[in-house]
């Protein structure tokens, strides 16, 4: 199989399998894991935030992060379509009585004219609003990288309504090589940021939720009530360290063999895709349905060995990294073209 | 000043004040009330459901209505606007853990066409689909009543989803008296409803919380979770069962009165009604920004004795009710006229 | 029927029903019913606190306390046998997410020595301890008066630590009436009390929580988001007006016929009081196993016409108040001492 | 330093780490890591139930344990020393609305007797008992193996009264080798189990909860919602096979290690044991406080190369693991009868 189904299926290189066993590890329960210690200032530094703590999940990097900012009775608003609400189990609401809102855009970026009618009113009949939430790579949106100006005036805004702002960055390694910008520049208008070692970059497992050494040292008191307390987990931050070393820059290979699976559905008849665009290394394409059913073009992909996932009733994502070569990227590229003829 | 804020300013007339010294009473928490137990059995023989159980407000029975569907965890859909999302302080995550999905309509009523993409999957990154909540008549849509084979053809859809319905009916009985459907007629489709005896029946305090008996067993307990475990509260069924045989078909005077204030809005330069329509006993005014700001128009309607709400930047509601004679209602139009003018 | 069951079965008598059909009301969600808003000032005053809020229930009152105090992942310690841990349905827990450590006492009085233990560290595997619960008169220890030299060391041991005391004063009237103290004197040591007018009092429905002002104004939205939000609820305030005014001076009735009923206990072969005491209005007996089984003993005592509840293996409770005249208490005494002769 | 803090502090070896980089590796969100697989397969059948799961840490197996048993308004019931209590920030609480209610006991041994009369009556006034948790080897209560025959007693009672059975076996496998039983006759009477991988067995990161599939499936949804839901985990689960493999039967050498500190402190004057017992890796002594204060005797010890953990006033806990060579141990046991002396 030529596995497009997520950037998460990677596998460490015998160069991290390396770096994993000659990594000093310790409790990390106690504070004690050196190699943790290192990722964790690590990933402070190169965002421009104060601390950082490394969790077993981006899930349990975004919720943290919206839980520094809300408890029981307020409330978040984030994009219709964002992975906090789409893929996290609304734990926001399971565990911690959060509220969230949800906000339509025709391009993944709320902005301040979307939201003004959002913020609650200070009375008893509504929750607090407490905080936006962006996403940067957009994964439902097709991996696209949101325009920081647009960020920026966003996130201004917030401010100005006492709001805090996350980002939801599972995928912002990728936003940073694909804009050319620094992960400092990118994060710079963020009270807190969940970034994850385990998609593109290829770590084994990992993310970091980071932001103001206050809200850090509150994180790792609600990490411990997740169960995300974990004990020798220098063997996983020296992975993520390794990835942070080894496998930036070539993102910008797995965004080049994204423009090849595209170019692939753009040419082929009966394919499109969705929002025209493709900033990264998601490609979410939609089957016109006189062509075929989706369910039916993903089974078709499927036993052609390409390996995706079905996402809406007509629309199907593909996805690159690490794991994949150039050619097997061409083979898939070649695959669609030929399924959809 | 003449009152339209809210049609929950009512007080109890001499009669139903009358209706509520003589009632027979007992303590409620051991189930032993009469009136108590003879509102409950009313009313739900009136809706034609198997029981009831009268709880101290319409956000209690919406809540509970709520929390008999739906787990920590588990989710409900409703419209963006509804009354469960927008005043009751997301008491459904912030006490429950259940998360809502808001779903934007142009006229307040969902349909399968605006749900379908909206029910999760089933897997476990997302909560679980429950419940679809209706509200008729519909408050931020400015009392609109809902068409009911719209109501029949999304909770049949909902049905056949393996969804529960509930039904918001604070204002049911204005829905009910507008329509010229008997109450049974227009709860049919739902599992669950709530209904209120405080707004335009006049009622001093209390709302139903009506559905199948181990729904409303249930029911019992989540409101003694809640602090709605009463003792003598007969004192406050016999004003609700008062309002039900004195002051339901005179809920077509309030709607009467609301079309005065309406054709009022209409023929004002500068007002106009949102949506055009006036269904019931609510009437939503948007102020043209040319005209005037929607605070001031606000500021100078109360200076002028006319109370009423501003519930957005340029809109204004305005509520008819028992306590208004058409004397007060003719003079409030006037004032409008007058202060457009 | 002698009802013993419990003081929450009284109602309303002619004078109070006069003061409720007489009651200037309002909506008093917008804070503008009169009669409650005086009996708010009256029981804020009464009680030497800033600030009171009229709620449905003691339930109600009671974990709005708690909550005011903790929120999720907080703690509160109280008394093994306290109504709040016994009765309330783990509110606290279920809708707030906050945790109850219980504390088994001789008496029902915690004491410094009995908590210091308990205090939680401040680290990241505990939940935060924030305050401690106590309850005036002890419901489950037979009514007792909790002696005020004990209170005031253990609230001052408390105050140390940096944590919030809260009275559950269900029956705290007759805890003044009993110890002789002033209501300001008795809670002078706690930060919020709730207090309760549907037991000895006589009103038919409604507590009070209290506090500072600071605190009730959150109380006020917490009600909210537990659908305690009632409209015209000044016809119950008059009730309890009225009670405070008829029918406080008058529970030392009440206590002088419990002492009836505590003397026909005593003078039973096969029952005792529990603790060999009897302060305030509630009696709770224990039936020897060898005379009887407590089953046994509490059907016999129903079919003789004596209400009241088992409430253990041997134990059975019974309770005096308003509706209870002399005759029926000392009818009450000759029946206990019949059944058990 | 002599770490005898807590045998989580122990590093992977070199041949568990070789183990770890040879391991075969896949998306355990998505079911597809073959390591966690064979991991999950192998607990689940040491332990004679259906299946299991691979989570980050004791506190998540042992509170989705709780979850699995227990809803918002559900009970359950553990001794008063239990590490699910003391320990875990109360999450069930603050997470998932359940109470805990605390049982004290002399040995850690939850009985019939002890509570009957705590199991809920079913009512409105009271949360529902689910689930009895017990913990086996008892942490606070010096690393205690439980009496298999108690066990059985009370879980036998427990299924009697429709109590569902949890065991908290952090330290499972100690109790194992010390009481000479397999794993699948000491977990036999329960529902549900978490063992830990990073404590004894030295494995570096990782616990499992296992039981019925039906439950199991259900924890892996809860588990995600927690932030559990990890990728390449199969790095972590190799190491937690490989100490099956090899650190299990050492198990025995840390047991008598530990008897030559319990040694040493019951020959020391102004030393005891706690319960005079010391049946597996733990040892809590007790320092005559007319000898020294616990916080003076734990500076000492600690400046003197001991690393402990005061755990109550005058209490030092001692830990022996895999890390500890017999010359340390016995270093440390002669350092402490110095101290003593």
């Amino acid at each position: 199989m030529i596995d497009l189904r997520s950037d998460t299926v990677t596998r460490p290189t015998p160069g991290m399998l390396k770096a994993m066993a000659d990594a000093e590890v310790g409790d990390d329960v106690f504070g004690e894991d050196p190699t943790v210690l290192r990722l964790q200032a690590r990933v402070a530094e190169l965002l421009g935030m104060e601390d950082a703590l490394f969790v077993p999940s981006g899930t349990m990097g975004n919720q943290i992060g919206i839980r520094l900012h809300c408890r029981g009775g307020d409330e978040f608003l984030c994009e219709q379509n964002a992975h906090v609400f789409q893929y996290e189990q609304a734990a926001f609401a399971q565990l911690f009585g959060i509220c969230a809102q949800i906000v339509p855009t025709p391009d993944g970026l709320l902005t301040p004219e979307l939201l003004e009618d959002r913020v609650r009113p200070d009375n008893d009949h509504a929750p607090r609003t407490r905080l936006v939430c962006l996403e940067n790579t957009h994964n439902r949106k097709g991996g696209r990288t949101l325009p920081q100006a647009g960020v920026e005036r966003v996130c201004e805004w917030a401010q100005q309504q006492g709001l805090a702002r996350h980002l939801d960055g599972a995928r912002f390694w990728n936003a940073c090589v694909a804009a050319g910008n620094s992960p400092a520049e990118l994060v710079a208008p963020f009270d807190t940021v969940s970034v994850c070692f385990s998609k593109g970059l290829g770590a084994p497992v990992g993310s970091a939720i980071c932001g103001p050494k206050e809200l850090i040292r509150e994180a790792r008191r609600v990490r411990k009530a997740l169960g995300g307390g974990w004990r020798q987990a220098g063997v996983l931050a020296a992975a993520a360290l390794y990835a942070l070393d080894h496998h930036y820059d070539r993102l910008a290979d797995d965004h080049a063999h994204a423009q090849l699976l595209a170019a692939a559905v753009r040419e082929s008849p009966g394919l499109s895709l969705v929002d025209g665009s493709c900033d990264t290394n998601l490609v979410i394409l939609e089957v016109d349905p006189v062509h075929a059913s989706g369910a039916d073009f993903h089974r078709r992909l499927t036993e052609a060995g390409v390996g995706c996932f079905q996402i809406g009733k007509q629309r199907i994502r593909l996805v690159t990294h690490l794991d994949l070569t150039a050619e097997q990227v061409a083979e898939a590229a070649e695959i669609i073209g030929q399924l959809a003829g």
